[in-house]
């Protein structure tokens, strides 16, 4: 008989993709139910199992468990910890394609790390998260959490945007260019890695600011202390301007509107292989350090 | 008296700045009286004139003049490139604001230019624009030359692209990024160089390949020859895609769609102060060189 | 009457060049004495004086001053560090030639710094400073604290060395290139932005470590915790490679060469301009920002 | 019986791997004969077959040799080439170890392509070298042609260096850096790419001017016509500074020098495998687009 878990409930989010999930699921669930431990899904894995009405959606999921699953992609992965993060619990990534650089269990690993996790070993990895919030104004129009980055934008038809980087109140410079990226290091490995920033390590409590496209030779990725509050503003013509969030959520910015970004109270609890470290994963992903 | 003049007429091409070109226009056309030069005019040197009604379009400037007087930044030069190449008229390009790349006489040069234009002994510096056409299927959805560039963008809330390259019909590699960029020397100082491409100069026969924010660390900008057919095609999911061409002219691409590149057969003929080198506008726009 | 200072004694450490010195120290001392604070000076500062026997060594001068006044460049600063750091005593900058990242202090300002220095009233930001020693074998062949990088690098005539790093004894990756540097966020504006690595701010507690012209694509600049310990081996054939410290100090390195870096226990106290913040040097120095 | 051979003698060039040609040399002395053909070879050929008796030197094969066969690698390939391309005679590269740019011929490959050169069909590939003149005041001090790349470096030791880059006698800018690299085409490859470089097809006529570890943000790879004449000018203290010739021979270097960079009126006739395109190789060798 399997051992008694010290966890109690998992909440299952799925990324869609049907035929996999098929196989997936029910194994999963009857390998929990052995362990006496509670199992709720997403809409996602309830249409898998033709049960679509025992949904629940991402934030009820977060609110009752006590870990979540994520079977998905790194893009399932940046949903899940908005709403794991705040909550305090846990997420165990399990990719479902390709590796990813933030689900790097895969469905072959996931039962032995399930293991662990219940048994109260669980190898987790804190992440910082960002606070993004955009002023219009006096006013707060939008706000989020994210896990990779906030990244203004210009739309394809626009011309360069002007933008201004204050940090902790301070004027730091101009940026004339496409956009721009504030990321986490754990972000710095996606959008900012593919706009020229470096790698930075996640224990590194830090902000990376990566100009997109700079119309000057001179600008250079900058890295900055994670408890700054940087605040980009937004000046001159700026016709269709976004503000997006871990590439997942855009809203459309104004000429003078203001992002101000700072580090989340909470930290994201994500738990990664034993085994692999930090750098097997990069080199993985990256073809690294090959000749 | 002043010397009667080679050319017989000179078409005017402003850009919409009103309050300068009241001081401008009418000494120059006076001044072009005098040599006995007849002048044509675009709707915005028309309407800083009050004289509406005898604006001609671009294309009509192109036909009926002997040389192109464009004041204003590169934009409009660029706009302006396009009628007057496939005419073979010689652009004299005069910046009204900031010293451009490309609009590299002051005001203060424009009528000693003018001078050794009309006196047959301008300073021409030909210049390759690309003939770009956009395929869908078989058929020839759009097409334009350009001096600077084509660029294919994804939209600012899009997800990266995929994009395959070939060139004379052999398969060069896959890009997963944000677009690409294939310009003309002339605009190797443009949008390729703010994505990471090198400075290419005009008597190189080439054309420069390069990616924007590309996903793998192993992209790198490509300089080919200018009488190579280039074909970019757009896979995968695309949403929100456009083809831009000299940041003027956008047009939706489609999963599936083809843009072939090649070399135009007409050159631009650029009329560039004699006295200054290439190398000496680079230095005064890229801050180049300096410690 | 100019009021008691808290500090009793300045040592005074010069760059090599007299001119300067003449019209600098004796109005200096003077100053010093007037405030009955101690003065005592280096070689360099004693010829200028032509009492060359009245000169104490570096580490002398570190021993006996409650502060180091040092008149140079960044050079000078660097070796001044060396014997600073470890005593706990501030280096108060003053430039004398060109601005430097670090010797931020003009000449005129260099009376009201130690107005405000003696009134126990410094600006002073603390840097982090790498302890680093070269193993052969079981062996310290050698080894420093350095204030900017540790450098490795091939002679001009040798063909790229092979580097193997780890990063708390894990295996990261290999590099095949004419180098590598591991800098200090202080040493993120020196050598390593040359090679292509990102400006990190004093503040982060990191240690940025880029590759000198790497023969892979991928290889990109990192950024680890300053608590790591960094190892890098010299593998393969290695005729005429060098360990560089601060670009000062330079050790012939042997195949099967490791050099251990680490942060040093101490950190550097150093006077900095209070009006003047960090990202302001940055624009002067880098012409950041411009357009 | 194979067919009479058009070319009736091959030089053979290998590089010192003396296990791999012990198997490789007497069958393909006997294929040659079998086919009329004379073989020549060169000192390291010989001693693998204990003849040493019997070898040339490089000169001399290409004097008496219609073609040269090379086995080794990039390296052994870029010193044939400087014997080979001022006689016109063409090179079959094999590499003997791990595939190079130039060497892209795999020992399983040699015997259909000596095959397709001997019935006088090789798919030769012509390639672009240089001219490289070093000046000290008006005396040339030495010289060569090179493949790939003229390139001036600074000791592992010394600061940066000074340099100052005219093109057909304009002033262009200064460089204060570790060095600079002038590379044809065909070396775009190689050292030029580590230090940033783009990649430039060889059927552009050009050179690429690389900078490395520029200490101005703003210095970036140019691209110049390969008509032009390139001079490069050390200034400063200069200490321990070499002109290093295809990574091959280094030449010490002294304030007040100049390096004349032409393109060499010889082109090199270098056999290329007919199936694979210039981009095959690329893609291979730089595990180029791949996610």
């Amino acid at each position: 008989m399997p051992p008694k878990a010290t966890l109690k409930t998992v909440g299952i989010i799925s990324r869609p993709r049907r035929e996999q999930l098929f196989a997936v699921i029910p194994p999963l669930l009857q390998w929990l139910e052995a362990r006496g431990v509670h199992a709720l899904y997403d809409g996602e894995t309830a249409s898998s199992l033709d049960q679509p009405s025992t949904a629940r959606t991402r934030q009820e999921l977060a609110d009752e468990s006590d870990l979540l699953l994520v079977l998905g992609g790194d893009g399932t992965l940046l949903a899940a910890a908005r709403v794991a993060a705040p909550r305090g619990i846990p997420i165990l990534p399990v990719n479902m394609g390709s590796l990813g650089f933030l689900t790097s269990f895969t469905l072959e690993e996931m039962f032995p790390a399930l293991e662990e996790a219940l048994a109260g070993r669980p190898s987790v990895s804190e992440r910082v998260m960002l606070g993004v919030e955009l002023y219009r104004g006096v006013h707060v129009i939008d706000g989020q959490r994210v896990l990779n980055e906030a990244a203004i934008n210009k739309g394809a038809l626009a011309r360069m945007i002007e933008l201004e980087l204050k940090i902790d109140g301070t004027f730091v410079c101009r940026y004339r260019s496409d956009g721009l990226i504030v990321a986490t290091p754990t972000g710095s490995t996606a959008y900012s890695l593919s706009a020229g920033g470096p790698i930075v390590h996640p224990s590194v409590e830090s902000l990376i600011i990566t100009p997109i496209c700079p119309h000057t030779l001179s600008d250079r990725p900058l890295v900055v202390r994670d408890s700054s509050s940087v605040e980009v503003s937004l000046s001159g013509d700026a016709e269709s301007v976004f503000l997006t969030l871990d590439g997942q959520k855009g809203i459309p910015m104004q000429s003078g509107d203001r992002v101000r970004i700072g580090r989340a109270p909470e930290l994201l609890k994500l738990i990664q292989p034993p085994r692999k470290s930090y750098f097997d994963i990069l080199r993985s992903k990256l073809k690294w350090g090959e000749a």
